[in-house]
């Protein structure tokens, strides 16, 4: 079978590893039962939990690893022991060709190094960024870099665009999919050097998405375009920002609810509806960022999820393995390429040349 | 009686001045009897208006101004043709001290243009910034800077620190804030050069208010501390992302109640409890972002609000003019003077020196 329908998975990460991995392919196989897994880890931890999955078991192979990486370990620490850890080896099966994409609910500092350090960056792409989809007013958009890069010069937010069209395409199913650049406000004049140099770099390339200006904060809720792009400080703090905001409203609704007898009638009336949207914009449905930029696809989930937060970040990583992500993409980093020759560590663009 | 009671009044700006403005000064008159206002604008379209409060008469005093600033008006162009607006001679009251403060629901870019060409910068600020509060878990807490300084060194952010401390006293009435600096995670190492120096003069200095270390994007609306300080780009992003997030989940909500009529009836029952958290997030209620940092109060009302939103931009205004701001960010701005003499356009604090 191909390469691309197999799953390479970090069976110790996670809060709830392994129990929980294994409880969240089992999941994704009765979804997707084309769908095969490399589960990477502790052999005789994994096995009796396999047993719970019978019809899973057609589906895995098992890759024992002697190690696991700590959530405590640092970057460096991780890369120098990582040698037979079950991370490692799940990224190396993507590398070698056994696997179209890798899973972890790990460490998430050791997961981007390790990545990045078996993996290498693709031709083209200076640096690897985070992208995760958040559920909007007109659907789903995506936002990128969540937190990968503290600084990012024009160059780099060039390349994000690229990778997130690319990420739309893939995983959202917008076959030219719309394009922001986060700013603080809607003129031409304002904002960071490198955000206006990206914006003029994007306005007057021709890519395989629509450049759609520059957005802001309240936009990205909006579903104003499929893909908002901005830098790893920004895009983390924006989307914490959201989660806790999303967190202080449910909790006051809560409150709201049960301030009287009348009240709590009234939310048992409406909860069949309530359940809905609270399964619309359940977390678990969204989690799996990607780590966009790399020879291969690395999907990281929540390390504190479920079995159906892990089983959506293999969704994520099956549809990034199927589809032609680096093909369309290729096409978009030429363009850019050609336009700024510029070596990985140049200063950022600044206008047209 | 003494200027601080009085409040100078913009009342040409915003999206429905100078009805909405007087409507406003009118409900907060209602509110604080004692308060005085001067009203700058056209006193031809603004006596009739007044007609109608026959209250608040007594205690407004009319400033003609031949000309008001437009919304479309760039800071540059506002500052050439200011001379006689209403906008400038509301500021020229506060700098002369025939008031305490100033509001304007006007060109905010005009208005921080105006506000720092005519009251200057306190001494021991550099640049000033933008504060507002926001509703959380525990209560409220204020943000800075909302979007003044797009770019910001560890000198600004400490500065931030210090003003958004005497903020919180004086309008959220904490007595001793606490005083978190946002970031992309809560380890020492991560983050911006400039968010490190930072954190490390608010770790070592002794200042009027605890400084709690970094917070992310969700320690927001937790209300993790009582003052989240962070460069004008991310404020800016995180503030108008949380303005999104709310809507979106509003008109869920919305599309949810009415979903059936079972659970329409749901909502009927819960609607007083779903009514009173409405009023709690209100954002009429959270209207009026501060300038800090220049020789005098200024507050910006959200253009497009209603009277009940520019009675709590007068509120706001009210709480800086009574209180002791000034007094009690002056000995923080000692101890930090104290600690780096270097002149305002210096580069960022490294390290302890």
């Amino acid at each position: 079978m191909s390469a691309a329908m197999v799953i390479a998975i970090d069976a110790m990460g996670g809060d709830h590893a392994p129990e929980m991995v294994i409880d969240g392919a089992a999941l994704a196989h009765s979804r997707m039962p084309a769908l095969r897994f490399q589960l990477f880890g502790d052999e005789a931890r994994i096995q009796p939990l396999l047993a719970r999955h019978p019809r899973l078991r057609d589906g895995v192979e098992m890759r024992h690893a002697a190690h696991a990486i700590a959530p405590t370990d640092k970057p460096s620490q991780a890369l120098r022991k990582s040698a037979q850890s079950s991370m490692r080896l799940a990224i190396e099966a993507v590398r070698d060709g056994q696997a179209g994409a890798v899973v972890s609910a790990g460490n998430t500092g050791a997961l981007m190094a390790l990545a990045r350090f078996v993996l290498k960056m693709q031709p083209g792409v200076d640096r690897p960024a985070m992208v995760s989809y958040f559920p909007t007013a007109r659907g789903e958009s995506a936002l990128l870099d969540l937190g990968a890069n503290v600084e990012c010069d024009a160059r780099n937010l060039v390349q994000f665009a690229i990778l997130g069209a690319g990420f739309a395409r893939s995983v959202l199913g917008v076959e030219r999919p719309t394009v922001g650049l986060l700013n603080v406000g809607a003129e031409e004049l304002k904002g960071h050097e490198e955000v206006r140099a990206a914006a003029q770099v994007l306005r007057e390339s021709k890519f395989g998405f629509d450049f759609h200006g520059f957005v802001e904060g309240d936009d990205i809720g909006a579903g104003t375009v499929d893909v908002v792009v901005t830098d790893g400080f920004t895009g983390n703090a924006v989307l914490k920002a959201t989660e806790g905001t999303a967190k202080l409203i449910s909790s006051f609704l809560g409150l709201a609810f049960r301030r009287s007898w009348v009240s709590m009638l009234g939310y048992a009336l409406a909860k069949p509806a309530l359940d809905s949207l609270r399964a619309k914009l359940d977390p678990r449905h969204y989690n799996g960022a990607l780590f966009l930029g790399l020879n291969g696809v690395v999907v990281k989930s929540h390390g504190g999820t479920d079995r159906e937060g892990f089983a959506s970040a293999i969704s994520v990583a099956a549809d990034m393995a199927r589809g032609d992500f680096n093909e369309r993409i290729h096409a978009d980093l030429d363009v850019f390429d050609h336009r700024s020759p510029a070596p990985p560590d140049a200063p950022p663009v600044k206008a047209a040349s």
